[in-house]
């Protein structure tokens, strides 16, 4: 009955997974961890990153991701003392290689979205070149040249407040770099990496867990995520242009956007159900496409939201000109419409789902 | 065929509208002038408006319209040296009347704006306040007081663009109130109002009028509506956030919104079909809803667009601070996102429209 509520046309739907299932799916994951962990040496990560690198970070990135979240949705089939050893220092790896390019594309989003707003053509080399890994693995290069070149068409403040943002998240995308690399040369990295390469070949399950069905914790997930919908004010998102996103914008409060906290915790949820699916099925998971998109729809969310913080702390560097700090609040007004959209978005294609399932 | 298109249910349809019925409203129009004016008179436009004296101002801008609008519309039906010199004169007259409670509008629109970015309760009397006429017909009176015990809850930025806002549209309020008490009291003005309180009794027609049927005329002007509204960009339009009322947001262009001019001409060329529909119905003209709901649309998308450029040009203001211009760049993009809504707004009720009719 589980398995008819998560995928009722399911054709390889036979016998109920169990935690041989689950044990395959960790072997798979920490194997392609490994195999990620390889190319990401080999691609060369002191001097000038290639797009193979990029690739191997982000295949790490993955792998960790899906561990972790097996660990947590799964955790009554594991053994207890090795996975709440193990799911902190995942965080912490997961938290640590993550950074560099969450600052990159952070970047991107807000260059690409000044260009928008100052009604210039977007620069094709930018893009590529933002997303990129850093020419140099040293801790203070200085902001890349190449973006500079292309702002002749950009008011004053829109070019000065590209400046200072890519001063700022170039900064911090260049320590996040240096913290990766610390990190992954760390005896805290090696030890997990060690239970990682041991986890390829050997899953610590409980005595019961081979003949445990893994649908009930599957279900759990899954509920967990829809409970967590049902509390998002989607009836307000699904009304175009309710100028929600961007009330307490200039609130005098530090952190004005506690109303962004429920749908990045969705976020989350949604990622973790999409794993625990993962699980079930292994090798042959369908792909749900609207939990795809909707997946989608919740990164655009984040990543505006974030963007718009960092314009926001952008604006509060002292010294700078009134010119940057009006675009700063342009920008920051933008990505909170980014926001509203993005919930919109969610809600069009979540009410779809439910409709249709 | 004409009065089918334009109203096959109305219950009035008889013999066809011609020169008679158009004297009958352009009498009734300039009756209504004559008494608004009396009214403005009597309400007293020296010291302190009231009510009445706003009443009255918007009785004369309304009737004002109309009978510009009438003379456009219907120019084949009324004597051409007569209607060529009262035109111009009535589009002075509209445009001197209208400045001050457009200014009045404009800060009102911002400063509930600010609020709402601040994510501070609106206050009630600064709403009533800011639409209402200026306490003083004096040209320099400085700002008014009450607004700004609230900005308790503003931050810096927003209270000190409030501020500016305030202070800036206000003086251009005043003088706008000196220029219009200026122009009722011209001897230009006295010519105008002569012509119309003839027009309450005696209309100069063409010899033809009186057996030419409205019809055609209305239907020109509803088709110079429809053309224009074909050609705006109604598919983007109704699309949700599609963002495009921001672009050029930070444009170096000092006028960085043409985009906007298409739907300032269609709101006018909507409010000529209106105008030419009353002529037609006279006292008993049908009410059009979703006439008035597209005008409501393409009203609040030209305050909104109005208010962003006056958002935009405070920031221009010499030596005001970071926060401040901050507050002004987040405000512009708000407005901005407000005629985006306002263009969703027009295009969601102007497709029902055409599917119902």
């Amino acid at each position: 009955m589980a398995q008819q509520h998560l995928d009722p046309t399911d054709p390889t739907a036979g016998p109920a997974p169990t935690g041989d299932a689950l044990a395959g799916y960790l072997r798979a994951q920490a194997t392609e961890f490994l195999r990620a962990l390889r190319l990401h040496r080999e691609s060369g990560t002191a001097a000038g990153g290639t797009d193979e690198s990029v690739d191997a970070a982000r295949a790490l990135r993955r792998s960790v991701r899906r561990i972790s979240g097996s660990l947590h949705t799964y955790r009554p089939l594991l053994d207890t003392d090795w996975s709440e050893s193990l799911r902190p220092e995942l965080a912490w790896l997961s938290g640590t290689l993550t950074m560099e390019h969450a600052y990159a594309a952070r970047l991107e989003r807000l260059l690409l979205a000044l260009h928008r707003l100052s009604g210039a053509a977007v620069f094709p080399t930018q893009t590529s070149a933002a997303v990129g890994p850093l020419k140099t693995a040293q801790g203070n290069a200085g902001p890349p040249s190449p973006p500079t070149a292309d702002r002749g068409n950009l008011t004053v403040g829109a070019a000065k407040a590209g400046a200072l943002l890519e001063r700022q998240l170039t900064l911090a995308r260049t320590r996040a770099h240096s913290t990766a690399l610390q990190a992954l040369g760390s005896s805290r990295f090696h030890a997990v990496a060690d239970k990682i390469a041991v986890l390829a070949s050997e899953v610590p399950l409980t005595p019961t867990a081979a003949t445990t069905n893994l649908h009930p914790l599957a279900t759990a997930a899954e509920e967990r995520l829809t409970d967590a919908i049902a509390a998002l004010p989607l009836v307000t998102a699904g009304h175009p242009y309710n100028a929600e996103a961007l009330i307490h914008g200039l609130s005098p409060d530090p952190a004005p956007h506690p109303q962004d906290a429920p749908w990045h915790q969705v976020r989350l949820l949604l990622r973790l159900h999409r794993y625990a699916r993962e699980a079930l099925h292994g090798e042959n998971a369908p792909v749900d496409v609207r939990l795809l998109t909707a997946g989608q729809a919740l990164d655009r969310h984040r990543d505006a939201s974030e963007a718009a913080a960092a314009a926001a702390s952008a604006a509060r560097t002292p010294r700078i000109a009134p010119a940057t700090a009006y675009a700063l609040g342009v920008l920051h007004a933008d990505q909170r419409h980014e926001v509203e959209a993005a919930r919109f978005a969610f809600q069009q294609c979540w009410q779809k789902q439910v409709v249709s399932t």
